[in-house]
């Protein structure tokens, strides 16, 4: 029902601009920013609010010209994606290590920790795929830049606690942009393999907490987490 | 601002659902519903009707879910979106040719024509990258089906009269689903081709008309561009 | 240190080979399997047995013609590492549906539910990644098959109890093989994709139990996870 | 006709390179140095002179070469084919802009300015669609190099007008070598997407003027469509 | 100079459509028709015919539908290129069996015999590397149609011999063309990884013999290589 | 039954962790290093060692870490397996140069030298094909790194003496890595391109001799094969 509220109401701005007057959407959105205040405990992150009120700046300046050109500036939702700039930013060695585990449950892992599995070395298979899968990064995530990683290593340990697999990825760059996502990347197609090559013995594995782990480099510097 | 009207009305409704009742969106709908009457002198095609009730019912039943275990479904505009269900449609054999033109200017024009260019031969280079681009469409067009084309051929063509090179692609499958978009695809990927190996001789030429010329085949049957 | 012993072990074959007779070797083969009936207390599934004698058996097979043509036969642990021959199955609708949950964190998770997340509407650009990731899950996934999908489909729902989003995502097909991976991969990458674009506010983000929830189709049938 | 001319010309060749003499051959191109001089009214570009003649250079060495060691040298018409080299290009900060038309029709336009077209929200899909394209562009272009953008962005207009969407997409890189073709690429992928998002409310869509507006660095500097 | 040559040729062409009559371009034709006839001591296979033969037609219709719109048509030489079209061919079971060696020499062969390779198991590596490159066949070879696998498996031996590698790859496809291209990709790809993770300790490595061990399926049927 | 052996020595491996000292296994390690110094008449070369012992090292330490947390290390034979970290080389300019020859047979051979393939240029697909694939080179081989290329050629040359056709690819970039597999990966590509396009008309096709010819740049400096 929101999305259909939402896609009139877009159209209704389509309609309003042709019988109305702006006034009234300003004043809907003067009402819906007191609206905002009342939620946000905090005020969000100041990188969050340059870059808004910028795509603020931005959209009046367009706008202004469609006007001028009597043209109409349908600005969808996802007005503002982009793929961030980082030209001007300077190379350094960037580093980042991610990880999640893959429940197996206990006949998976004792053919996984026996080698027993009928489709392969699921180890093995899985350490090569995510590796080759941080290479894909850029072609899965839309806003990720492509850019050549300069090191690529997983390791997989067999947990026999609670019959699972924990994997850790990390990669690195000298660039200009980090490699959080390759190092996530790589972790997951991993886990995804590894799923692919025991779901024939068990459909009730899954992967979990998928996460990073730490990043060094970049403007942001060293970041670990507290686990 | 219209972006900003969006974003805020989709948080309001965020921020609504807590305070508000159903009945002031229900008759948002109802008065948004009259004024798109008005805009539309014709009724929308019915396939798009359909799939558009479609999603209103999925939606009711959603919410209604989502109420049940308290959650909120926050539906982003993009919701409806996804890769046609084609499942139980039969396969038939499927053809569709599309064409483009390259307007090169006279410099570009004749050296093409002479095969002088220093890049290589234009005509071939482009012809080879259509056919391959054909094979990418579903990597770059992401509601597109990745399916396994039967036929891929390009016809290039000099055009003495404007300097220009005209390109044809048909494209066949016997499958489930249409193949415009590869044939669109095809031709389209071999005029940037020619753009790439010709801007070193002139950047002032342009690729005109992108357009399906027919189609056959599926359900909805044989279609032709009347010129 | 077992990688030591692995590896080394396989070397001592090597060398083995060359000293020693195969009852020495053959012995060490019955004494396992001796210590495997020890663990499994369950016979492992039958797919499983079928293609391990099976590999057994081609393996003896391969190794005489080897020794036929004085020639060593080396084969590594992932020796039977294959795409399953699926040429024989019948083409029947085949469905799965995955899921999994991505743990926002309060301050992520009400930027994106107000759409107000620097990087574009978050959802939005998740839900297409996801359809998108689902057509590469071949490229990712070494033994998976390339198939053309017939429908993908992603459902993300805010959830504001632990500030997280839910994604479900269907994909069918009508072919010779399931579609586990392909709505494991779909999921999997649309909360990566969320991930990406929340990344800058908040490196606290996790995503969490990715698991089949129900397939149906081809031989093992309908399958639903029991939650 | 002309195709067989030239593959029965290259033949003769081969089989005159048995019967005849050279100076056959040679006079033939002293004649059509001549002819070409009479349709040049002006000379081709340096650039495509220095490398005409480079390859007229190394083509000799290399026959040469191949006489000595009895070979032929059957060089194709694609024979000088090559991604450029680039290799001692220095790092600089690069920008192309591009530009297309997408051509919808009423019906067509007053949908998606509606946000009512059934496959779901053009402008959103499309505008992801250009930026993940532009990453693809060297898989697409024989001969263009695969390089590591710093930016994408992608704005779409809908144009009252003529029921037309202006798309216009930029592309950086700090490189040795420009994005043109990045930039058309990402443009036409939007635009593409557009009419796949469109095609079964109306065929009668095109994409029209795919061209640069500008560019700036590397060697031949700022450069800006004149309209 | 052929490639010389042939470029003016053609640009003969080019002018001569300007200058001179199409009596001289005939009787070009028919002389080198009779030349042709001298060379081949057999006539080529009846399918190269047949194909030549309908390019012959279609260029001449063309060319006629050129002339009427008074246009040039330039067919480069590449000009019959195109995926050949397969819609109407039957659905049927198809194997191919591809092979190559890897010629090691001893100090990598021994490394690789004893898994002592610092890059890590060199054939499990080259396994699945080739199982993941036949899916990429038609990414790389232009006129490969892009075709779903529905079996892919490889066999490396050691070969203490000659310090070599034997790789047989087998894939197979229930469809409508044949898979020897996937297989001979599969066994050259796992070639090519045994030389990436071999090359620190030896580069006079080398791969030879990659061919065609036997097909079948398809219309023509059984065919195996006579060793 | 190697395989048999060692699938199951590992799983030993697991059932002796908890029956067995680890003593049973040190014995066994220090039994087979004698075993391996028998066999290597020379010292592997250092660059191997280094790794192998690095490799040793952090394996012990790992796996104290595993006891400390009462897991278990299984290390699959892969373990090593990482894309070699080239963050801190320097960048500089390394070119490398592959070949291979393409054994054709009289009858292909005449119908290439004449150009009479029904599938279109050979040699000029080929060659694009190769380029292409040279960038393809990282989505290929597991453990190669994604880099941007600044050079690829590829020459083709007809050799009438053996009805062959030799392919020379020369790769360059300026970067932290070689760029052999990139050369090789070239002309292998463009080898298999004449093997498709030629299969119709003979199966006797073989692809020999891929090796590298040269490379020069990186801290291993210049090499030559010695013909």
């Amino acid at each position: 029902m929101l999305e259909m509220l939402l896609r009139r109401s877009r159209f209704a701005y389509f309609v309003g601009k042709r019988f109305f007057s702006n006034d009234v959407i300003d004043h809907a959105v003067v009402e819906l920013n007191k609206e905002m205040e009342l939620i946000f405990g905090e005020t969000p992150p100041s990188s969050v609010m340059d870059s808004t009120s910028q795509t603020q700046e931005s959209q009046v300046t367009t706008s202004r010209l469609d006007e001028s050109q009597q043209s109409l500036s349908h600005v969808d939702v996802c007005g503002q994606v982009s793929m961030v700039d980082i030209s001007s930013k300077a190379d350094s060695k960037r580093v980042a290590v991610a990880g999640c585990r893959v429940l197996l449950g206990k006949k998976a892992f004792d053919l996984v920790a026996a080698n027993q599995i009928a489709k392969g070395d699921v180890l093995a298979v899985a350490k090569i795929a995510g590796i080759s899968g941080a290479k894909q990064t850029s072609n899965l995530i839309p806003l990720c830049h492509n850019i050549g990683l300069t090191y690529v290593q997983l390791d997989l340990t067999l947990n026999g606690k609670d019959c699972s697999v924990d994997i850790e990825g990390e990669v690195a760059i000298t660039g200009k942009t980090g490699v959080e996502m390759e190092a996530m990347t790589a972790v997951t197609v991993a886990g995804l393999t590894i799923y692919d090559m025991c779901k024939a013995v068990s459909k009730d594995i899954s992967i979990t907490n998928i996460h990073l782990k730490h990043k060094s480099g970049g403007k942001s510097g060293h970041w670990s987490k507290n686990s």
